[in-house]
């Protein structure tokens, strides 16, 4: 068993494929050997594991108390869509129906109308919305559902893209169009707050252009984190909807005027993909680095275990316990079996934000060894001195990597005026263009065309150019990538 | 307007069906008034509708604090599940094929293989642990999943058995019978201890006769509640898989004995059918009961207003943050769109054990008005005794109905010696019957053919009598009863 149990804890010490070697590669590397997730035998699913589960979990405790605190109230619908709902706005069924897994049987008996697995909910939950709203004092609803969604991909990555995935998605209705749009903006702040305070993921927001909107809505609204390799990832989205479900699922209400309106909903999801943007942009050689507001484990206690264990238990213990009191989630890892070496590459592996190292000697010392995770900087503290350093380090830590990001986006970002600007800035230095638009599909085409590149959002800052692709007056500034 | 409102409000004060008349109506009334669920577009499959999600939510909370207390995590795998996989355990294939929905259509792709829609993840979840375990210090493996399941029903009705359900479902992998047993045993008695002391549903536990365990368990253990028609509902259940699902999936592990051998495993889930059993168990003529420890809102406060608004509201507002900073989940309605009589009804409807009112005469007076949903008896108490009051109405509603469905299930359960006295029981009475059996499937088969009932499991307590179907030497005392 001893060879055995050498070869398991190589495993884990080899090392992964360096970031910047090969990101790719060093991507799959950290999701499997940090156990967050791991291939099914279903092409394109993935299985997440209990730890990258505890911080989807840890997404959702957020989250939903935002939610909750903007108003709104969880509510589940059939994961089954019939066909003929989905069809009934024609954008929609356009966007989606592509990428559609289908029912067609039901136990021995071939079903009449092929069911839609739910690739997004607005048809089933409009039809619902119909039923239940007759007066404008039914208006607002505000229900959000936490729910999986499938979409039939054909390239798929864990995390950042796959068949099956989790997400929340909100979807509400409202009495004016001016109500709607509050709803839309305010949870695309609720969004970027989330990403920024929480996750510690700078984000650009903005519009969507007209190409690139939900299937269905009027415009859609977006926060885009950039990544390491200057591609864009799409983090969370906010619709508006306008009229268009409400039309095509006569969710009608009653008006104080005694007039038959239709009402304007809107939709607004965020999913499992967000997991991808932490592992990616935080994540180092070593493995994950988690801001401390999402970790699943902020702090790991290890025992150095010379000689006489009890003490050293016990101080790892108290110190549990102290940590504990102040609201901190931390765990001690006493196990025998394996090394503190060992321990150290598995939890930075992990991502674990700080470290805790007690040992004879530090108890001796009346110290206590702490490493971060984010820096490696390793300290001594006197004892009394914990509770206070641990609260400063979680700030310092959860800033720290929120800074570094910012810092890689800021270095990625090129403002271009000329296509050859922009295609050396998307091409051969793999960042996002911050550029001016006329705001015509044929030159919003050639960003594509040219450079696998898209309209990520328009900013809400005017035109600093005349177009950058066709030359002529420029109605947007814009910022163009590459995406994931 | 005035019109259309009165009409409104008319629909919730509308009398539901009595329960004594016809508690099957009486049960579709509750879950439409109280807004727990409605029918969907899609056959067999119900929309949770906030209401009843928040219920939901409820049992989640408790039930999910339980299983990280007792060691497991929380992870996510794939809905599909590939027909060959399913097909691996025998009788696990033939117990769950013909309730199987099949995706055969990805996109514009048709599919080389059909995909189940999970309608339970053994066989997905097995697949998965035989890859991630290799020494017996992998085992124990202790994982649950929150997630939704598809079985395809003839028959079905709001929360007691849908086409599309949620669940829980745990599933663990063990080194040794005994250590699995243990596991087995230690969920069922979470189930029960939840179905008792958080939703007041008194329960009987045993095995699952083999005609009634899961396919592809070697024994099943059930938590079985009473309804007050003397219908049983099958509540929770905890499965000894065996090495049936190991040997199908190949999940082996080497042994500190240096050979490799067969896991055992195990699996236990409860459902969203648990709130059909809190629906029909406590409520009355008036709609929902539930105990205040699963109760979205513990405690409603309706002010009074008749002149003067202000004192009252500032009065309604003290009393509920008295209420919450003891950890009362307590809700104000201070809508002056409706009256209080219509308040009250809608409340009492939906079940909120405490309705607090407040009004002027209240204020002048130094008291406070509590009516109890159970037993709507209507007490004024001093302003001091607020807290110590709500404490113990808290504690004693919640004993009260578990006292009254505990009187149910007693006055339900009768014994029988004889064939012709368990058909009295469960045909005349309506009941369920306690009595003693052979163990032969021919006798169990009559409890089906002349009664429409099952065995709900047999009882830890020696056979009294002679089989109750043949006459011959009786093995088990079991309880038989029609079952939802």
């Amino acid at each position: 068993m001893a060879e055995k149990n050498k070869k398991n804890d190589q495993k884990v010490l080899d090392a992964i494929t360096p970031k910047s070697t090969d990101i790719s590669k060093w991507y799959t590397d950290v999701v499997l050997k940090a156990r967050l997730a791991d291939y099914s035998p279903v092409k394109g699913c993935m299985i997440i594991r209990p730890y990258g589960y505890s911080i989807w979990e840890g997404v959702q405790r957020v989250l939903d108390a935002e939610f909750k605190r903007t108003g709104h109230e969880n509510a589940y619908f059939p994961i089954f869509i019939p066909e003929s709902f989905l069809t009934k706005e024609a954008e929609h069924v356009e966007g989606f129906a592509p990428e559609v897994a289908w029912v067609t049987q039901g136990g021995k008996e071939k079903l009449e109308e092929r069911l839609a697995i739910r690739p997004t909910s607005e048809a089933i939950i409009g039809h619902m919305y119909a039923k239940w709203v007759e007066s404008y004092r039914d208006l607002p609803i505000l229900i959000n559902q936490w729910a999986n969604v499938v979409r039939w991909e054909k390239v798929t990555r864990p995390f950042l893209r796959t068949t099956e995935f989790l997400w929340q998605e909100g979807h509400t209705a409202h009495r004016t169009h001016e109500e709607a749009m509050e709803e839309v903006m305010r949870m695309l702040e609720v969004y970027r707050n989330f990403a920024e305070n929480t996750l510690a993921l700078p984000v650009v927001t903005g519009e969507k252009s007209q190409k690139e909107k939900f299937a269905g809505a009027l415009n859609t609204y977006t926060i885009e984190a950039l990544m390491p390799d200057g591609q864009a990832l799409q983090s969370g989205t906010s619709h508006d909807l306008g009229q268009n479900f409400s039309k095509a699922f006569n969710i009608q209400f009653l008006d104080s005027d005694s007039e038959r309106k239709l009402a304007w909903t809107t939709s607004w999801g965020m999913s499992t993909r967000i997991i991808g943007a932490i592992i990616m942009l935080h994540g180092d050689d070593r493995g994950l680095r988690l801001p401390p507001k999402i970790a699943p484990m902020q702090a790991v206690i290890i025992p150095i275990i010379y000689k006489e264990a009890e003490p050293v238990l016990s101080k790892a213990n108290q110190i549990s316990e102290r940590l504990k009191s102040r609201g901190i989630r931390v765990h001690t890892d006493a196990r025998d079996t394996y090394k503190p070496g060992w321990k150290y590459a598995e939890y930075e592996m992990m991502g674990v934000p700080l470290r805790i190292e007690i040992g004879q000697k530090d108890l001796e010392k009346g110290q206590i060894c702490l490493v971060r995770r984010d820096t490696q900087e390793k300290m001594f503290i006197p004892d009394a001195e914990l509770e206070s350093k641990v609260d400063f380090l979680m700030n310092d830590i959860q800033q720290n990597l929120y800074n570094q990001a910012l810092e890689i986006r800021k270095s990625k970002t090129f403002k271009a005026s000329t296509f050859a600007e922009f295609m050396s800035v998307v091409k051969e230095n793999s960042g996002m263009a911050d550029v001016s638009w006329c705001g015509k599909p044929s030159c919003e085409e050639r960003f594509k065309s040219e450079a696998g590149a898209t309209i990520r959002c328009l900013q809400n800052e005017p035109a600093f150019s005349k177009c950058v692709v066709c030359g002529e007056e420029a109605k947007h500034r814009i910022y163009v990538a590459r995406a994931y």
